[in-house]
């Protein structure tokens, strides 16, 4: 009953970069994390610990820094694709690798309504913006097949009507009562695989949000995965670069308190805003047409 | 040696709610999370268990819910002002009332450059703004006195350059060197003590954040304690309804990546942030001739 | 370019259950996170947001209580393994389930060396011990296959000694050092998957984890891919019950302090401890005869 | 209405710190977090950014890592109280020093039923044992007055029964109902206040903490209130070096599930554990000769 070594990869997770770049007095920065794995010949690090085929996890880390400086971080997925092809194609043991970034945005701090004599000095000075995180994951092969998968996380809409949801199976286990009227709250995670890589990431990744934003907001929602589909729809529907898009959305619950007790009516008003549990949607939207993925999603 | 009761207090922590107004079509909403703490006599309950004097915690939060329903939440300063005195004027036995509340921003959902049809749904749906969370702390005790201190966390800002720190002390165990020009990031989180409890709330959170973020931006800085101490100025010199500010300042540490042994230079452009250690700068700024802050900042 | 759904799921996130057995005075219990997703005939609800396929999210967290009180919760794979079969033959557009349980462990709070009177009453005191958790996830499928795959996470350990790294490669942004002794620590992350759905699971997970930690302990380490391999061989040759290991180990780094500015040695002794960025070595171990695992990890 | 500066602090947080000792084959580890925060003549450094009184949080690590070096690190008090010391008498701008760590706890990993060869190798492999984190806070202050606050907190702690609550305030906002057998759970955080910087604090802290986990098991509760007065009164009749006792106990609600929609009785035997909203108890016992506390809790 021999055991064998089976799927594998090592790397380097969450390297903090913030990159700088100086345009005269004017800065622009680009605050990302950059998570790096690789995969190949690793058979006899596993079996002896002969780490002869081993690109360190710490060099990983070094590349990261280096090629931001040669070559700038520009748009993520392109930053992602840069290193993914380095890895494989410097390093006859590396024979896959695979790149995530995750991407924080920043806002100039605005000069307000009466710039003081300083103002000018915004032009480096920032606030988070914190709103949804960008992501992207990216692999390259040694066959020559780079796949790239852009997308957020961490985007809170919230609906406070246009939401139903009636018509479920009743079980022994039902209570729930339909209701006509509700507030729609979710957490998106999307991610969108693009049929190249070779997309404008940056226009893309904005129309990508606007449509998804969009479709939340104008879909008279009677379930939540109907509202899920009809994102995925509209981001395949407008962008021709994307072929699939993924979507995993909280049912963040936001239940109307009963205030009969206190002698007082609650039309939709006040809600206790629930952490656990939540219900989960998961789901994919894709042209009939796309191309096999691969292990763009792994 | 005897045992005997020293300060206690007892409340709802972190009640969640939201709170949507229905303006014809459009809506506003409100997102906060409301904590108690009531104390007086409450010698009976922690000597033998009597729960005679307690009004319960889950009666707070349905105190919270009910109010939210019958006054609204307007700024959340007022809310807690209405709240606190109620718990200590409808209960003999508690004495004082502290109620903080934070609040979490939304924007709504733009309809974009080309609204759909359905565009005027955007009145009712929203994206969290994921900006600083805005705070109040209110005392009211039964001697009649209310305080109430406003504040923000998480205002999270960088200056790419104009900051230095040199000539510090150098002793046995200093190694860091001198520089000119770092990056200066760090997580605000301020409070400021109203002179009275009829302050104009909502102008004066935007107000003080205007001039937390510009005093920021445009002090050249030679420590972060300047920093900090120019953003309490500011405040001060600007809202005559402010007597005191605190702010604590983790100095979020962005390195500069030594790429030499790549042969590569690196002008303060490439930086690695740290999570841990963190620098951390706490301070007051005050007029002197605040009155006495008695409990507000407990 | 017709659009269309792909694979989905949704359910319940993260019902918290705690059970208590009353066995006479001296109660036993079991605390537990239970997620639920189910998938089946799901095109009606995305396309249309017709319901009538849908168990609600609700009813699966009311079920989960249902059974807990009707079948206890024994060990967690039994439980989910009821809960599974339960919505799959249940309700015909019901054609997958998996559920996810986290358990959480606590202790008796020991009488100490010198009991009081009440000391029985430690029948039903614990404290939480804070220990890794355990995992599972069971899958059952209307073509009546059930696959269980157990685990833990967060088992965090440390060799302070015994654990070298060198003989790596050496390109152009390569800084690192070889060490012939350094810290090796980690925090596991083990999924197993069962032969059958009929192993003894209270044993098997003790035992698991035993081999877990013993081989982390005694295999001294030329790199961290070693160790995981080890300890992935040592359950496969170990439990017969067990076909398939799968591993994820950050490497927590932990890096000496430079004490020479201060005209100190370290000899291995001082070291700091980093949050990120972090190696991850993530890698499988398995049988070569296993069964196909199907969706056993999906 | 000039403004001035108020109270303020500076230091380095959160250093992250691994102490090996080498005891021969047999190793001791030591894992700890620690704080710093300086106080003294830091007028300057606020007003015009004039460093020459400050010495860098960026040293005050390199001091936690020397010192580590050079006296080990037995009980976290004794290190604490060498760091604030060393601050405020070797820097004569430096007139008050507050150092906090945090020390997690290992256990050895257990050679098991049948050790295997390398079973000595285990006197340097642990695995953390994830109970509750140990705490202190020493203040150093240049007129020669050293304080010690030892602490704990995260210790979880739950009885299933052997608690009621009841004979509580009715408002007009009360629908709680009386329970005479409930699920008590907390996280307790304690602090308590030596009343000498010589305590014995290894047995001090092993003595503290049984004294808390045994008031807890045996008080047959009618409030939350009433266990924490318990929990502080036995420590300070059991222990002469302690002079106060502050406990902060959230009330980790456990409600039953209501299980008649089902046919199912609920016996207090399956309960939901609810995150948030939470109760939180707040309360202080103290010896009524205890000393002045100055500045041992800020």
């Amino acid at each position: 009953m021999p055991v064998v070594l089976g799927p594998n990869r090592y790397g380097k997770a969450e390297t903090r970069l913030v990159r700088v770049v100086r345009d005269g007095g004017v800065h622009h920065i680009k605050d990302v994390t950059v998570s790096t794995a690789l995969s190949g010949q690793m058979d006899d690090v596993h079996l002896t610990g002969d780490n002869a085929a081993v690109l360190p996890t710490d060099t990983q880390k070094n590349t990261v820094y280096a090629f931001a400086r040669k070559h700038g971080v520009a748009e993520i997925e392109d930053f992602a694709i840069l290193l993914a092809r380095h890895f494989v194609e410097s390093q006859p043991t590396i024979h896959h690798a695979r790149v995530e970034i995750e991407e924080y945005f920043w806002d100039r701090i605005p000069a307000g309504a009466d710039p003081a004599p300083g103002a000018e000095e915004r032009q480096h000075s920032f606030v988070r913006s914190g709103r949804e995180v960008r992501t992207c994951a990216v692999h390259h092969d040694r066959d020559g097949t780079t796949t790239v998968v852009s997308g957020l996380t961490d985007l809170v809409v919230l609906n406070s009507t246009g939401s139903e949801f009636s018509g479920f199976i009743q079980d022994e286990y039902t209570t729930l009562r339909p209701t006509k009227d509700r507030v729609l709250a979710t957490a998106v995670t999307a991610r969108w695989r693009h049929l190249s890589a070779a997309s404008p990431y940056r226009e893309s990744y904005g129309e990508v949000r606007r449509c998804l934003l969009g479709a939340f907001a104008e879909t008279h929602s009677l379930s939540l995965q109907q509202t899920l589909y009809a994102m995925g729809e509209r981001v395949l529907n407008t962008r021709e670069e994307v072929c699939e898009v993924r979507l995993a959305m909280p049912n963040k619950h936001h239940f109307p308190v009963d205030l009969t007790p206190f002698g007082l009516d609650n039309p939709n008003e006040v809600f206790y805003a629930a952490d656990r549990p939540y219900g989960l949607i998961e789901g994919t939207v894709l042209r009939d047409d796309a191309p096999a993925a691969r292990f763009a999603w792994e």
